[in-house]
């Protein structure tokens, strides 16, 4: 409901609000763009992408500079560039191998970016806070001023309550309801919200705003290390369930008296497909993680039947599994992340047989199975995307906040 | 984006659209309201309210009468009540058993309703097409006048395809690619819109609307008679994918070396939960049907062990697929139909002891497991919403087509 009540002027305050909005979108998603640009993206008249310009101009958050004519005629339009430095997000991620930290600015830039190899031990919380502490650091002291920062954003191999970033469970940090979000912000000493979510989820925004799967609005990404992950976008929105939960698809139940999951289940996805699941159909340590995974996948393409066996049956229960999915969720799209990405071109062929035997015709013909175009940034930039949401949908409330922030440091 | 080129008027109309439509979905959904109530629970003004209820009196679909009060000091508030007959949807049901007929009017009241059985036989589109239509014959000759119609609106066992109304794949009818919106249009001889759709989205619909669902917002209902389909709803919006093949749940591998699926596939969960899989369990003819169904019921209410324990096995089947989906989805609630809602009582404890250890726990603890409410009808109705939905959304359109409408007449 729209209340009529609203005074005309108020209207056209959402009016603008929600057009600053859209100016925001392009220019972050696409960059600098040309004023005729905007006006063919937005469908907004020139005069009014004029003035919408000359907010973002005065809030520092862009600038105009007159582009240089290609010999076509006529008057060149001025090209608008986000300020990158203006508004950056902390984007970090806890990973299964990793930790890694990125400072991405206004338009996508990443402008610095830092990863550090984690042991596969369960290091405590506080260590795991003191190691994003140091990797933070240098890139918080790069910020121009505090309130440049849009939101510090973290991405974590675990089930994460979105209202307020408490890690519910994360198998691979031996985590039980850690309250990720508040130790972070104390940490880190930043005054910006902190955002958490799970790392497959975001790896699935990355791949839409960024990656492979720009423009579609119905896909799955499956992720996978040690653990199975998924991301989900229906009809153009994240799948986040009624809590943030939503998207386990490696804890789907395929061979249901099967072999044990680490979640207490039986015959999860994750048994079959997992890391632990090819290297033991290669013969090879099940714990030798990632060195073990490249030694199949460089065997394999060296001609080892073994490997390629390993590969083969992984890559059939990886379409047994998809083929389940296609049949709920009717997508345009699987785009294969991290292990599934690196196995992509070994198992192309099997899972388009197995899809073709177990998915129904109707949604069978609809979807194409990809590997993601992110690789292993694609969680991190998925987190530099989710904190830059509340930017993108209300400039004007960042405006706003800009503005009093300069009054009190004039104060 | 909103053009700001618009007219200030052109905004206001957009305004007024907008809060018709609220005012109609109240009407629809929650029948006769006072002028009070419709304030509280929109936010608008009592002025605007007047307003807006005018133009519903102008266009016949509502009515005001004055309010009997109760005793309580005060003015009393009129009563605005939906005119039922002045629009109304013929709502239809390709059911595995039966095909059904009503016809449904604006605040959901049901004005006639026929259901008639059907053999488990491979009927010709044309004969479907007939009983179609001689049921539908004394409901459409009840329709106050043409223009009465919001439309046609049909569920289906099969896979849909939204945008035309293709029936890609019935396979409880065997029918392939057939164009049912077009041929019921041409065989009804109406020129409403003709809306098909999958029975279990429909079923998820209308559990939503009016039945155990309402205000829950991720929910999946999950129905079953000889396959098992499924209805999802997903931050309050049905799940309908790339063309609206999605919530096939019945073809997810649980089992996926198991049983041969009529789908093609192995192990699909309907192999292991399906009306066939219960009446195999309990020692019965698998194509009994419905009469099977109902003595196995029975007999085990009368404490039949056989029959018992393969409900128990059923029970634990449909815990396990439950378990990936609460996973996949994180709902608030699964909502059982069809055959499961009435085989709930028997099952209900077996399916949560699964859940429990099955599913993972964040999302486990907020779900709950219900018997629909809206029992055999549950599609029929979800049909009804459907066709109500163009009018719920742009009452404003409906009454410039029923002005036309007149003019027409009356030239």
């Amino acid at each position: 409901v729209i209340s009529s009540s609203e005074a005309v002027g108020q209207r056209s305050e959402t009016v603008r609000r929600s057009n600053l909005g859209a100016i925001a979108t392009e220019l972050h998603l696409r960059g600098p763009l040309s004023r005729s640009e905007l006006v063919a993206r937005t469908g907004l008249t020139r005069s009014a992408i004029r003035g919408l310009i000359g907010e973002f101009v005065a809030a520092d958050l862009a600038s105009e500079t007159r582009s240089v004519p290609h010999g076509i005629p006529g008057r060149p339009s001025p090209i608008v560039q986000p300020n990158t430095e203006r508004a950056v997000v902390l984007a970090m991620e806890i990973a299964v191998d990793s930790l890694a930290a990125a400072l991405v600015g206004f338009g996508g830039e990443v402008l610095a970016r830092e990863r550090v190899d984690r042991p596969r031990e369960h290091l405590s919380v506080d260590q795991i806070l003191d190691d994003l502490g140091e990797l933070a650091a240098p890139l918080l002291a790069r910020v121009a001023s505090p309130d440049a920062l849009v939101a510090v954003s973290v991405g974590v191999v675990g089930l994460v309550r979105r209202a307020d970033g408490v890690v519910r469970l994360a198998p691979n940090l031996a985590w039980h309801d850690v309250p990720l979000a508040t130790h972070l912000a104390e940490r880190l000493g930043v005054s910006a919200d902190v955002r958490v979510a799970n790392e497959a989820d975001l790896g699935a925004l990355a791949e839409h705003r960024r990656g492979v799967a720009i423009g579609v609005d119905d896909f799955i990404y499956v992720s996978g290390e040690v653990g199975v992950g998924g991301g989900i976008i229906v009809g153009g929105l994240p799948l986040v369930g009624a809590e943030g939960y939503a998207g386990e698809i490696g804890h789907m139940p395929v061979n249901a008296d099967g072999k044990p999951c680490r979640c207490g289940s039986l015959g999860c996805w994750e048994t079959e497909i997992g890391e632990r699941a090819l290297l033991t159909r290669a013969g090879r340590d099940a714990g030798g993680g990632r060195p073990a995974v490249n030694a199949v996948l460089a065997a394999a393409a060296d001609g080892s039947e073994r490997d390629r066996e390993a590969l083969d049956e992984v890559g059939r229960w990886l379409g047994i599994g998809l083929a389940g999915l296609v049949n709920i969720f009717d997508p345009r799209l699987v785009v294969l992340g991290g292990l599934f990405g690196r196995m992509h071109a070994f198992v192309a062929g099997t899972v388009a047989e197995v899809l073709d035997r177990r998915a129904l015709r109707a949604p069978r013909d609809l979807v194409e199975v990809v590997p993601a175009a992110l690789h292993g940034d694609a969680s991190l930039l998925g987190a530099a995307e989710l904190g830059f949401e509340p930017l993108l949908k209300d400039p004007a409330a960042w405006f706003a906040q800009r503005q009093q922030a300069e009054v009190a440091v004039l104060a």
